[in-house]
């Protein structure tokens, strides 16, 4: 690799991971996996980086495969006996379109494994016992000595994968809410009033988020308002690399002159009022990461449907007073039935604040409601 | 000084003025100030604390005076020749029921005083120019060396009369909206179920801002419908040392046995719908900073007169899809007018997120609205 540092410590090849591993598309059927191969030597010290890898799309090489063959296109040479590769989330041990990773890092050589996240699925496929099982040193977070990685990198690398490791357990899409409110909630004012709400750090940071989901969903009273495009955007304002099936939910045609309909991601109108059924389809279709994106009704339905993972609210410093709450009835009469999230640390993105809630693992929600 | 660190850099001296500031009451006629008095000696270096000073309130002495008081009974032989203060607001200089304490500083024999923010009023009336009149080297935050002082004591000296600047400025109290909220902005549930909806610690934080403050107003419907106690509680549950006066404003009665009626601080109702009466008359009371706690109507009655210089949020990570909206209805049509504040730095409070958000100088709410 000559288009990065060419020396690293482990540390440093977990972060350079993580940002490789952002490159590949998210919220698809495969996840985002980073991977850096470097030369056998003292842990703690930099060493040569032999090869960078990162998963670039459902068919394509795994991240570790990638890094081995970036390897040998750097240098035909290349031996990678007793090296060591850092990942950022589990080597699978499945054949799937690529064959098993476990048995490519054996293989090559590698002597030395250590992974972020575990994934659960490696690991019932024996992904650990196999490269001990091939003399290789493998461990994942469980085992690391403390202050091994730096613990920013390792929540990175968990964030990089947690809406597909919760879809993976989920059975479904994992489902976030966005909503860009007011600090009364509100998403749109009595005249009907809705852009802008929030400003351009926060809609700067809101087509990032879409960049790496598989689907952005709204329903069909929010293409009738606001015929949005749906799109995600560089900052540029180009299209982004990787744009997310639009989908529209409801009974009504999508109008043909909806800006829908012009450049970006495919156009998927479901038919339908059931957000379960619209999950379905979104499965079906490869998406494990959707993104709803209101408005009122429809964010509504998942919550009524226990099929909200996750919001991500964008908060202007503003008041209303009045206009459109931005989650409808859904049908809690009494406060000891809200639903109930838990925060992540809050930003501020430019003048805005965006707050992060999960929904909390003992009240999880959907798995089976 | 036996009961604090003895030796001080003037950097430490600021974060102890500030600590000992805290303690006198807010929301009064008077700033909470601190001042600390050291021995003579390098800026820099570790110095004899002489004195600890701090207001606590009208018609106490001030910061300064009472430090130096400290400083002589401490030592009844002290000589303040040539001594430092630190001082968290400038120094007075006018003859209140107390003196200037320019004078009092100058005459004490002080050579060198460092206040950390300044006040317009002191200014006007010549305060530095006096005490640089009488050989005293004296200097304000806008001529502080680069690190001088440590920025988060600064922030915190300005926090600490952050209002009371304000409602000097404003010519009447400085008025917080305080509101307790789901994510979606709603202070009840459709049935009306509203406690409670943030956890202990948002309550223990607003439990200490009550305690800070001049005046507490809620409506007469909030008083209907929760018979509130308004009383500024320890994290013991005992009543604080400072209880600020419980307004109820509307046209109603408060009911014979209200809770409000019990231990705590004086009750004040005033019998009328009008916010800018309402703050003639706590100002005519000495209350310079007011805790507008709700409802939903005299929290928008406040909006609708530009009489809201700050909100504070505590959210709460639940949706509840219905029940009462935080703000009632203030007027605003389309979202060009709404209301347009600033946010501070948001906080994590327990499980709960604190917002705060202040009117804009800009945009400044109701100086003559
Ligand atoms: N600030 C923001 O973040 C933001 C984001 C989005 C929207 N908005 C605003 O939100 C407003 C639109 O919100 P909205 O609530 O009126 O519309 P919506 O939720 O986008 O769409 C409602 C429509 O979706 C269909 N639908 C599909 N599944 C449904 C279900 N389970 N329950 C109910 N309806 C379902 C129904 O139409 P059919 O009859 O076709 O089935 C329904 O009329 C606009 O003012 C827009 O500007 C703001
Ligand atoms: N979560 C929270 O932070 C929080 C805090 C407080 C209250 N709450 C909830 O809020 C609800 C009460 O809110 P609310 O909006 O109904 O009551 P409110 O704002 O407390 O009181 C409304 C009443 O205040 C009087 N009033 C005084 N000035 C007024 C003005 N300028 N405009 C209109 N009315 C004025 C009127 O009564 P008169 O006829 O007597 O003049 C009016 O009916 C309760 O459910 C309570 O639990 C929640």
């Amino acid at each position: 690799m000559t288009d990065v540092a060419n020396r690293l410590t482990e540390r440093e090849a977990l972060a350079l991971a993580v940002s490789v591993a952002r490159r590949g598309p998210g919220g698809g059927a495969n996840p985002r996996v980073g991977c850096v191969i470097l030369a056998p030597g003292d842990p703690a010290s930099p060493r040569s980086v032999l090869g960078v890898g990162w998963h670039r799309g459902a068919g394509t090489p795994h991240a570790e495969v990638a890094a081995i063959a970036a390897a040998r296109t750097a240098d035909p040479a290349v031996n990678l006996t007793g090296a060591t590769a850092i990942v950022t989330l589990q080597p699978c041990n499945s054949t799937g379109r690529t064959g098993p990773c476990a048995h490519a890092l054996a293989s090559a050589g590698i002597a030395r494994v250590r992974y972020a996240v575990e994934d659960p699925a490696a690991d019932r496929a024996g992904s650990d016992a196999y490269l001990a099982g091939h003399a290789v040193d493998v461990r994942g977070p469980r085992r690391f000595e403390p202050g091994e990685f730096d613990e920013i990198a390792l929540d990175s690398a968990r964030e990089l994968v947690h809406a597909w490791l919760s879809s993976m357990a989920l059975g479904r899409p994992y489902v976030t809410l966005k909503i860009a409110t007011t600090l009364d909630a509100r998403i749109a004012a009595p005249d009907g009033t809705s852009q802008w709400i929030t400003g351009a750090a926060a809609r700067a940071n809101a087509h990032e988020v879409r960049a790496e989901v598989g689907a952005i969903v709204v329903g069909s009273g929010t293409v009738a308002a606001d015929d949005p495009t749906l799109t995600a955007r560089t900052a540029e304002g180009g299209l982004a690399e990787h744009q997310p099936l639009r989908v529209v939910l409801g009974l009504r045609d999508v109008p043909a002159q909806a800006r829908l309909r012009g450049p970006g991601g495919e156009l998927v109108h479901i038919r339908s009022r059931d957000p379960r059924a619209a999950l379905r389809t979104l499965a079906d279709a490869g998406v494990t990461h959707a993104l709803v994106e209101g408005g009122a009704q429809v964010s509504a339905a998942f919550l009524r449907a226990g099929l909200a993972d996750e919001i991500t609210a964008y908060i202007a410093p503003k008041l209303l007073g009045g206009g459109l709450s931005a989650i409808a009835d859904f049908g809690v009469a009494t406060l000891a039935d809200a639903a109930e999230f838990a925060f992540l640390s809050p930003r501020m993105l430019g003048e805005d604040v965006l707050l992060t809630a999960r929904a909390r693992p003992e009240t999880f929600h959907g798995k089976d409601r």
